[in-house]
Formats: C-alpha cells, structure tokens, sequence
C-alpha cells in the first residue's frame, strides 16, 4: 500500500520538543466512520475533563482518577492534593540523593558504607510500571542494581534472593502494596523478612513502604519502624500509577531522571487535551481502536517496539488495556463482555516468531510499531557498504509494515527520537490517555477491576479446604485415605478434583505421604 | 464448575515417570463433537506416522521433519542420521567437558584459564528455544553465564556486550543460524567481532558456529578457523530445533542435563504416539484447540505457567505454535488464514494484569494452566498457620481456575512434579506434538513459514531506498532537499512516507543534516 505524501503529512502529528510522531496513515479507516464517532468522541473530551477537574470518575469505587495530576500538580482540584504531590516528589528525589551519597546507610558498626541493591516487592501495578522504566532507562548510570519479586513462587522467590544472598546487608528493600492486603506482595515481604533473619540484618531498618496512609502495611511499616514510607494515594490505581512514587521512587533510586520522566509525561497530557482527533494522538488511536474492533475489541493489538529496551511495553500495556477496557457490565449496567487483546514483545525478533501469522493468517489484529529514531549512544560499524546494524532495524520494521499493508492489515507507528525518560514519560501518558478515551466510547468505568475480585475469593476457599484437609490428617490416628474418602469425610463431595490437586501438593513438598496405585481413585494419602 | 470425581479420573492423563498429568476437565466439551472428529485425528496419526517414518512432511520445501529422531536416533528412517544425531550429541558432551575443564581455553599466554561466559548469537529458533532452557533450568549449577543477542538493535547489542566488557576475553561466542543469511544475526557477528578487535581479542578462536554445512555462515567459520562447527540440519526445523545441537550445545554449556532433557522429550514422544486421544496429551490437545477455536483459532490460548521460570513459555509457544499454524493457504493451496493466538507470562502475576479481561471480558480465549508440585529446593516458611507461599500460588491458579470455569470459560491444567530438565523436555515434546496433530486437522503445512519471506523481501526494498537517497546527497554539491524533492529524484513519487521515515532515522544518527521547518514537508536535509 502507498499512502500519498500530501495525505501522510495531513495525517502526522508531531510533537518536536517530545521528538514524537504519530502516522496512522497506514491503517484502513474511511473518513465517514471517523465522523460517525465524533459526538461519542465529543462526549469523551467532556468526560475526561471532568475527571481531571476532580469527579468521582470510578464511580463503583467512589474515587477520584488523578494520575493526571501528578505530572501537573497545579492541576489538582485542591490545594492540599498539589501540595502532596510536590512534597513527595521531593521528598522522594531528597531521599534517593542521601542513599546515594551514603547518609542513608545500612545500620551497625560493621555493615557496608552504602545501600548498593534495591529489591522491589510488589505485583500487577506495583511491578509492571517499575519495570518497564528499570529496563528500558537502566545503564551505565545506574547509582543501584535493581531486583523484584512480582510473585508468589517460592522457587522464583529463592532465585532472586540467592542472586543477593552476598550483598543483602547492602540491600534496600521496597516493598509497594496501596492495600498492604495483596497476599502475593504480603508473602514476598514475609519470605524476605526470614531471608535478613537467616543472616542477622535488620530488616525493617532496610525496607521502605510505599502505601496507603491507614494500610495493613502501613501499620506494620509504622510498628515494625520501617526506615520511611511513602504515600499512595486512592485516587490513584494500581496500573497508572508510575508516575506516582511506586513508579518514581525506584526510578530515582536507580540513577533515572525522574524529572524527565514526568515532563514527558506533562507535555503529552498536554497534547492530549486537545479537543482535536487529527492534533490529539491519544484521541486518534482511540478511535482507531474502535474502528479496528468495531467497538468490542475484535481485533487484538499487537504492540511491537522495534528497540530491546522496550520489550516489556506489551507486558505493561497487557495490564493497563486489559485491565481496563476487559469489563462485563457498560456504566449503565448493562452486560457487554468488553475487552482488547494486547500482545507483543519486540521487533525485529518477533518477525521470526509470529509475524508469520500476522502477514498470513485470520485478520484479527492490527499492530502498533514504536520506532526509535536513534540507534545507539556510540558510533555504529558498516555491516554492508552504508548500511548498519541500526538501518536493517528500521528496514525490517518499514518491511513488515509493506507487507502487512500489501496483506490488508493495518498498522499505525509512533516515533521516538529516542529511548529516554522523557519520550518514556510520553508514551506511558499517551497510552493512559488513550485508555481513557476508549473507555468513555464504549460506555465503561476504566478504572475498577471487580473480576479480579473472584479468583482471589475462589484462592481463599481453596486454601480454607486445604486447611480442612491438613486438620483431617493432623486428627489422632488419621489413617490413609483415598481422595473420595477425604471429600466425604469433608462432607465436600463435589470438590474431589481439587482436594487431588492439594494433597498431591502437599506430597510432593513433603507434608503428606502418598501411597501410589495404579489408578488415580485408589492412590491414598498420610500424615507424614 | 464442579467436575465428577468419577469423570475427572476417567479424563485424566498420566505419565508417572514424567511426574507429568493432564487434566482437561475444566474444558466445556461435547463428547459428540469430539466423535465428529475422529476421523480427521486418524488421519492426522497417519500423517504423524509417514513423518516420523522419513516421509516429506514439509512439502513447499521438500523437506523431511525430524525433530523426533533427535530424542530416539534409532528411529531415524537412515542409519546414517541415527549416527549424526548420536555422533553429535557425544561431540557436544564433549566439548562441552573440555570448555568446563579449561581444556578447551581462550588462547594467549595470558589469557583468562577457562571460558566462563558464553553468548549465544541467533534469533527466532535459535534463541528462543536456548533462551527458554536456560532461564527454566538456570541455577546454582550453572558451569557458565549465558548472554543474548538476538535482535540487530545497537543499543540491545551495546546491552549485552556492555555487560561483557570486562570478561570478554573469557567470553565463548556461539553463532547460530542454519543458513548463515539472516540478516539480524550476521549483522550481530560483526559487531561482536568488532567488539572483539578492539579490545584485541581473537574472534574466531573464540567463536562457535552451528549451522548447515555448506552455509555462508559455515564457509565463514571454515574460512576465519572458528573454535568448532555443530551441524543443523534441513530436517530440523528452526521452532523444533531445541533437542537438536541449536538447545542442547548452550544448555550443556551452561551446565544442563542435556540427556534429561532428551530423555523427557523421548518419554513424551512415546505417549503421544499412542492412537487413542483418551491416553495421548498431544491428540487431546489438538481435538481441544479445534473444538474451542472451530477449527479456525476463532479462540486465543492463553497459557500460564505458575512457576516464575516458566515465563518464557508464552514467548518460546508463540513462535511454535503461530509460526506454525499461522497460514494463508492449506495443504489443498485453498485460502484459509488459518492461526491461532498464544499470550500469556506467568501465574499469579498476571492474574494482576489481563486476567480481569479473562473473567469479565470477550469469551475468546482458553487457558492452559501449568501447575508445578514442588515448591523450592529448600524448606518453606509459613505464612500464615500452616500455610506457605507455594500454597499460595497453587491456590491462585485452583482459584481462577474456578472463577473462569464459573463464568463459562475453559481451561485445560498441565501439572509436572517439578521444573527440571526431564520435565522441560517433556513439554516441549508435547506442544511440538500437539501442533503437528492441529496442523493435520485443519489440513495445512506446519513446517514452512512463507509469510516471513514478503517482511524481508519488503525490508530489502527498504534499505535499496536508503542506498540511493545517500548516493544521492553523495553526489558532488547535493543541495538541501524536501521529502517530495527527494522522491521526485528518484522517480519514487510513491515512496515519499518511507523516504521521511530513512531521512529522519538517517538524520538522528548523524549521517545527514535536517533544517526543520514548521511543516514536515517543508523540512529540508542536506549531506553531513
């Protein structure tokens, strides 16, 4: 497909201070369905506005949605909000400057000069944005090596603490949960609470919080004398919440330029606002969606940064797209089975995985491209007469794009002059932006996620029957049981697959014997 | 969803050795769609059997399929492959023995004793496959740390050999590409190699290629007198190659039970040659993947290992199974955009990204959950009474595996005892297994990728642009040009977008020099 030139340049918006670009020329949209949106559209303008004017825009949870506003604090609808946010903002950049310079050092006589690791605790929001600005800012200026544990997994709990075992005592930790009640997050900061003990360190003497003033985790922060805490607030979720402290904190810790980030950040919201589709990226790419899914996602994004550096964008934006557009009920109640597919790693790599199936197999998807302008910091060998590395990059990405066009698939690309907190801070607001306008289009709250709710209910009555089931062997004289007879001793008949799944667990990590039969049914099982 | 005992047992699928179960209880399945399509499974057997028995599974390519010899050499249809494949894996234990044992060393007087590094040069199979082995089975056993690169992004290349900087004289360099023409590769040699110069390292000396014989990347390996020459074959494909020399060379290098993880895969292979879905994983799996999709991936498969180190599995099936099925055309040369979508990371973890979109969301997706029994190495902490972080994470998946099973949507559960090599294997064998049999019920060749061609084909146009836009400024007194000028010079009045996105790239990287004006097509460049 060739787009005509003078159509590309209507089409591109620019924005030069930022170094970004927007060219949606090469997705198939007819001006007519782009004027058909225009009064939903208008009323998205209006709904935004009134969210950062300060509204109950998550209705369901009565909040506030003010991640605006931390880019902008004059922005908040009051006073005491601006000033919250400016003074964590310094307060944040005062402290990561003392753990530098060693004013904050680890305490005792014999312990080392300087906090030199930071280990993150969080999950969902409070890992996702972190590290994704870890990975594509992290480098040669790094003041601190940054490590996470985003989980519940023992084993993956074991490996990141055994990478640190040699330098815990110089270990900062950061443990980030808004609730202090994700059970994920609160297993992580027990796990590494043992792991400190095991080695006579501190640990409250060497961990920070950030969380909500009143949470569990405050509290325990407070008892416990945690080194300091910083705020979340809850009029700011979990998947927008990087440019808040949980995204700042570790950022600035780690060397990053934390004002950059949330300039870049201020300057897109600030395009953003436009009331205009064709100078508002945000706006545009939120009616492509609609027009490429017919408003109910029927086409995934593939999200393809042609940069290393960006290859957890697709993770990230899984949460913040899935999460908010993937909703059962519109505002006005009704059942819609909302959602938009997000996957993608990286360019060129992914043309050797799947991009086969993009070029050849069902249409279902349209790709985002993120170009990045600059190559390297450094002077780049030939690796063919006038060509390098950097130029098959951008050709293999200018390719694909041809070849999906040629195939009827659609595509729109963002430019970045670079990869750096600046154009990071644009890319995180613009899509942010963009979510929210997709949301008021198709009639849903962006901010809440009530199915997240059932499986965590579901987990607690799963472990509440693998409490029955260790109290049933723990009785005197328990003898082996089959699983039938364990679920009729539990009065749980019906629960037989999963009482299977428990005890065959709970063998396998040396809590219960197994006597193994040929047959499932027959296998019994023992106190050990 | 409460499944019958009775009906869980009969469903279930065992492999004791493996420690490998598969349980598709939870998968909403109709006992007579699954009759309707046992006639296509006896034909997918049949096709599974001529291929396994040397037969030209890969028609477009006239290329027999493999990969299954790799675990059983005696069923390799000729004697003198069984000994290829058993010759190899010998020379790659050995020499993997050598390089641990500082026999095979960096050379030079005062070279470092022993290669403790290796980095692994390759993209697609031959880097996804390594990159999952290593980060499964990595650990406190590891002979040597593995490097990537696997991308032809400078700055991703600087990452890596940035982070080699100080050791590179101790750095093992392994190439892979089986025709020595992937342009991403070959472009990462050379920067290695230049990496190498300054710092006046011998490159090939200590460099390893495998590759077909005969390749432009063997000839270059001949030529320069490279460390050593693996062999691929034609017969192994680039998705299916993790059991051939292309997985086994790194992971025996790094200090993996190649002949475990060989074993697993053949165990796997054994059970899915069984001609009865009821007792096969693999043919379960496939009737599965039809039944939910309609024989046209009108479901995504969402796959969630819950085990930290399985997070690469999303990544490695994407490549397996889109690369695969993902196809403009049948076996018959009739259009079928067939394809099937795979995403996903890890359990709980996303569980705080899209699995709220799973709950609520579009019912266009299955789940294949992995369960692993063992925790950790070591013994587990509580974290509340009697209960650990492991039963936390089982408890997550159980949970959501009930809260989707409760809002209509099926999932399929993989459970192994525990992440080790045998198990690893055995996975693998069995999606490779399962694709194959899906290829053959909807009638299309798994084994070729023609799509990936038009990407490069379109990439190479790209760069011919890009040659003569710089011998155009390169000419004698080239003045400051417009996009439109330049076009128009090269008669490419159609190619203006593509020459803005070369000039602009051309000028962020200092090889031409942009005068910016308020609109882009007025914005001139001019020669450095």
């Amino acid at each position: 497909m060739s787009v005509p030139w003078e159509q590309f340049c209507e089409q591109l918006i620019e924005e030069p201070i930022l170094g970004f670009r927007f060219d949606a020329s090469r997705m198939p949209v007819q001006r007519a369905d782009l004027e058909a949106l225009k009064g939903p559209l208008g009323a998205a303008f209006a709904q935004m506005k009134a969210l950062e004017a300060g509204e109950i825009a998550n209705p369901d949870e009565k909040r506030r949605v003010g991640h605006y506003w931390l880019r902008a604090p004059e922005r908040a609808p009051e006073p005491a909000l601006t000033e919250a946010i400016t003074e964590t903002r310094e307060r944040i950049k005062a402290f990561a400057g003392q753990i530098h310079a060693g004013k904050i050092a680890p305490p005792g006589a014999n312990a080392p000069a300087r906090f030199t690791q930071l280990l993150l605790v969080g999950i969902g929001g409070s890992a996702l944005g972190p590290q994704l600005v870890s990975d594509a800012l992290g480098g040669p200026q790094d003041r601190m090596q940054v490590h996470f544990i985003d989980n519940t997994d023992p084993d993956g709990i074991d490996r990141t603490l055994g990478g640190l075992r040699d330098s815990l005592a110089e270990t900062l930790v950061l443990v980030i949960s808004k609730s202090g009640g994700t059970k994920e997050t609160r297993n992580g900061i027990l796990e590494v609470e043992h792991a400190f003990e095991q080695q006579n360190l501190p640990f409250a003497a060497q961990t920070v919080a950030i969380t909500g003033e009143g949470s569990a985790l405050y509290k325990q922060a407070k008892d416990q004398g945690f080194l300091e805490i910083f705020p979340m607030w809850d009029w700011v979720g979990g998947r927008t919440s990087v440019t808040s402290a949980v995204g700042l904190l570790p950022a600035a810790l780690q060397g990053i330029d934390i004002d950059a980030l949330l300039e870049g950040a201020r300057r897109m919201d600030e395009l953003t606002r436009l009331e205009d589709p064709a100078r508002n990226p945000a706006a545009r790419m939120a009616l492509l969606w609609h027009l490429a899914g017919g408003g109910q996602g029927e086409r995934d994004m593939v999200i393809l940064p042609y940069k290393d550096r960006l290859l957890l964008m697709g993770r990230y934006l899984q949460q913040l797209i899935m999460e908010s557009i993937g909703k059962e009920k519109n505002l006005a109640g009704e059942t819609v089975h909302q959602g938009l597919v997000v996957y993608g790693n990286k360019g060129s790599t992914d043309q050797h995985a799947y991009v086969q199936q993009l070029r050849e197999g069902a249409d279902n998807f349209f790709v985002t491209f993120v170009e990045v302008l600059r190559d390297r910091a450094g002077h780049s060998i030939e690796v063919e007469p006038r060509v390098t590395s950097g130029d098959f990059l951008l050709g293999f990405l200018l390719g694909t794009r041809e070849a999906l066009s040629d195939a009827g698939r659609g595509s729109m690309t963002i430019t970045i002059a670079e990869t750096n907190a600046l154009s990071l801070g644009a890319l995180i607001a613009l899509f942010e932006r963009t979510v929210g306008f997709y949301a008021s289009l198709v009639g849903i709250n962006a901010y809440h996620q009530p199915g997240v709710e059932a499986g965590k209910k579901a987990a607690g009555q799963v472990l509440e029957l693998q409490g029955r089931i260790l109290a049933l062997f723990a009785e005197a004289g328990a003898e082996a049981l089959t699983v039938n007879e364990i679920a009729s001793r539990l009065e749980a008949p019906d629960r037989a697959d999963l009482i299977f799944h428990l005890v065959e667990h709970l063998s396998a990590n040396g809590r219960l014997h197994t006597i193994r039969a040929d047959q499932v049914a027959e296998s019994r099982y023992s106190p050990v």
